[in-house]
């Protein structure tokens, strides 16, 4: 048998074991687990140092290798964001619904674990402990295929976790890591039905499209952001500077930050040179369409490729609208359904937006930024949710169960 | 541009409209359609009398053919079926969470339109009508495709329908019917992120496992159902006899009904031969463990295949356990999460069943039989979902929609 195989088989097994313990039992052994990454902090920055200096050698970038990195302060954050989880209400055992049928039947419909989940992402080391956390606070088995390049770090924080776990309630089996390198690890992994009941792809669009793309079993696709903010014709100039800025430059590197700036052909004459210039102040590369370049003209010039990026950097593309038919327009053709906002001060424009435009989170005169589980008041997240499907927008807890249909029935049959 | 590709991106345009329409102008479509269902009825029946006439000319079988054949009191209950859906509430526009941040941001959670469903099923006509009364009822535009042995069927139906939405407010386009009878035309179809938010199988397991294999967009698994029935030792043979019967023999075709039964080598000791002889009064076939053909000689023998099975026919496998445990591994093994029931007097047995059994519906005391829209008081259903993700058992029009989060703000920038 496979390793992927093998120790997914153990992971469902160990997710009998799960969905019978206690918050308590659980919130205990995500304590120990904290607890654990702080005091075998040594060995986990050991096998660090050894992905770090591989990566160096085979000449990976400065922002892979910082995401890559850990030290004793990163560890600590890590290790914090465990006690968080551990505040969070226990998703599973709610009762949500409840009835008696005239035939005296007692239906109650319970949130359960969904049972094993699997998570695929890159080189960072923090997912391999928030989504261990997160999937076992769930009830949750967990099998976790990083990115190789972060493979020693994975394998010590694991092992660091599985010796915690041994002192807890919890089986070490519901917390699995493939080690295996090979890309057919991945693929294996996709097309595992009947041992895994989702998988959650959590990184750049060739790894979630490579999930989507080939996975048998069914997937929750996430994080892909090209994010749109509108300034309509009535956009108050006071609000639309520092939401652009904001959404654009405080932390350009997430799903999140905004992509493409939309503007009214009259605001944009009115107002696109002066935002324009603070733009380019915060650092900020703008690539615009033709009208975007009459009015601002040492700005770059757009192709159609720009308005499909997510760049993920400090770039942002500009395009000049005839007003909101265009705007959504746009955002039809090149969102990617993640977080889109309209700044105006027409209420009606603004309502329109909000309903015709089809995005897990639609905002008025508020930054993209705040589409997140702590901003939202839902703590911790897995990843936030591109499609429709079981969960739109910030994934917490809650989202990492399914439901079950408990009938109690004194010899009741169907007439 | 394909047929697929060309109607999916009508049904997308589409579903704009359909996401601002309001219930009463749902409502009123579906009357106009069931109206109309039975105004052209000799349409209707002209058409299906062509493709009964192929059937039979191309061997189909006697039961295939009835599931096809259409009559004037089968399309009465199909309108009757539509009807129904208008008195189910709208499930969508619905506000599930409010929260004001303390930044001042209001977020709310609303209930939306999936967008675009695609449904694939078999030569059944009733599907037809029930699939797009469902999706439009609950905001969505749909693209069917029906087995092709209906075809001729399915066109004169949509053609009736769409004459009907063409005097009402919603678009007609946001029903479409995939004609081309070619597998390419499925396989297309499976594969169409961006125009179709979600695939719906409804068929037997073939249909659904080509499905489920193929598809890129997101899929709602339902229907197979190897539903098993657990006689403990202390169960009463008075409600006993009456459940495993009516499991079996009340419905067998569909997939809530039994197929394995399971009973303690005590209880079966004591009482599977009576049980054995009624069942075979009901014309059941019984397919046993060697421990059950000791105990009722005249059984037939079960091969491993057997417990895999899902009969849909006057047939039963049975199998002598040890007790819970032996059970509850069968039911893992064997199982397809579909609907599980114990019958036992006894409280705790009855508890570790419910909470250990991972299936969408679990029983004590009741047969399997009611896992169903109807039975469960939720109304007509668009299957029964046999998955974890996004729903579970009967999935009514709540199953046909997504969420939103729509944030209002005056200005807020993340810090």
């Amino acid at each position: 048998m496979s390793e992927v195989r093998e120790k997914a088989a153990l992971a469902k097994e160990a997710a009998r074991t799960m969905n019978r313990l206690t918050t308590e039992q659980k919130n205990e052994a995500l304590a120990l687990m904290a607890d654990a990454l702080i005091a075998e902090s040594a060995v986990i920055l050991e096998a660090n140092a050894k992905d770090l200096a591989r990566g160096r050698q085979e000449g990976t970038s400065e922002s892979l290798l910082d995401r890559l990195a850990l030290n004793e302060k990163r560890i600590g954050g890590i290790a914090e964001g465990l006690r968080q989880i551990i505040d969070l209400p226990d998703p599973t055992g709610r009762l949500l619904e409840e009835t008696t049928r005239p035939n005296g039947l007692v239906i109650r419909k319970y949130t359960v674990p969904l049972g094993v989940i699997g998570i695929v992402y890159e080189a960072r080391p923090n997912v391999t402990v928030d989504a261990a956390g997160l999937c076992l606070k769930s009830g949750n088995s967990v099998v976790l295929r990083g990115g190789s390049a972060a493979l020693e770090s994975n394998k010590a924080i694991v092992g660091v976790m599985h010796r915690a776990l041994s002192r807890s309630a919890l089986p070490p089996e519901s917390l699995q890591l493939i080690e295996s390198s090979d890309r057919s690890s991945v693929d294996e992994l996709l097309k595992l039905n009947g041992l895994l009941d989702v998988i959650i792809p959590r990184g750049g669009r060739s790894l979630i499209q490579n999930v989507v793309q080939n996975a048998t079993v069914p997937v929750i696709e996430t994080g892909e952001g090209v994010c749109h903010t509108y300034l309509d014709e009535e956009a108050d100039p006071v609000k639309a500077d520092p939401i652009v800025i904001n959404a654009k430059v405080q932390r350009p590197s997430v799903c999140n930050s905004l992509e493409t700036l939309l503007v009214h052909e009259r605001y944009a004459g009115l107002h696109l040179s002066a935002l324009s210039g603070k733009l380019k102040e915060h650092g900020v590369e703008l690539r615009g369409c033709a009208k975007s370049r009459t009015l601002v003209p040492w700005m770059g010039e757009a192709a159609d490729t720009d308005w499909r990026t997510e760049y993920n950097d400090l770039i942002l593309s500009v395009k000049v609208v005839s007003g909101l038919d265009e705007a959504l327009e746009h955002i039809r053709t090149y969102g990617t359904l993640h977080s889109e906002c309209i700044v105006t001060e027409h209420a009606d424009r603004a309502e329109r937006f909000l309903r015709e435009v089809d995005a897990a989170a639609v905002y008025h005169n508020a930054s993209t930024r705040f589409t997140d589980g702590f901003e939202f008041g839902y703590g911790a997240e897995i990843g936030i949710s591109t499609q429709k499907l079981h969960a739109r927008g910030p994934m917490g807890l809650p989202a990492l169960t399914s439901t079950k249909y408990v009938v109690h029935g004194s010899g009741q049959i169907r007439g």
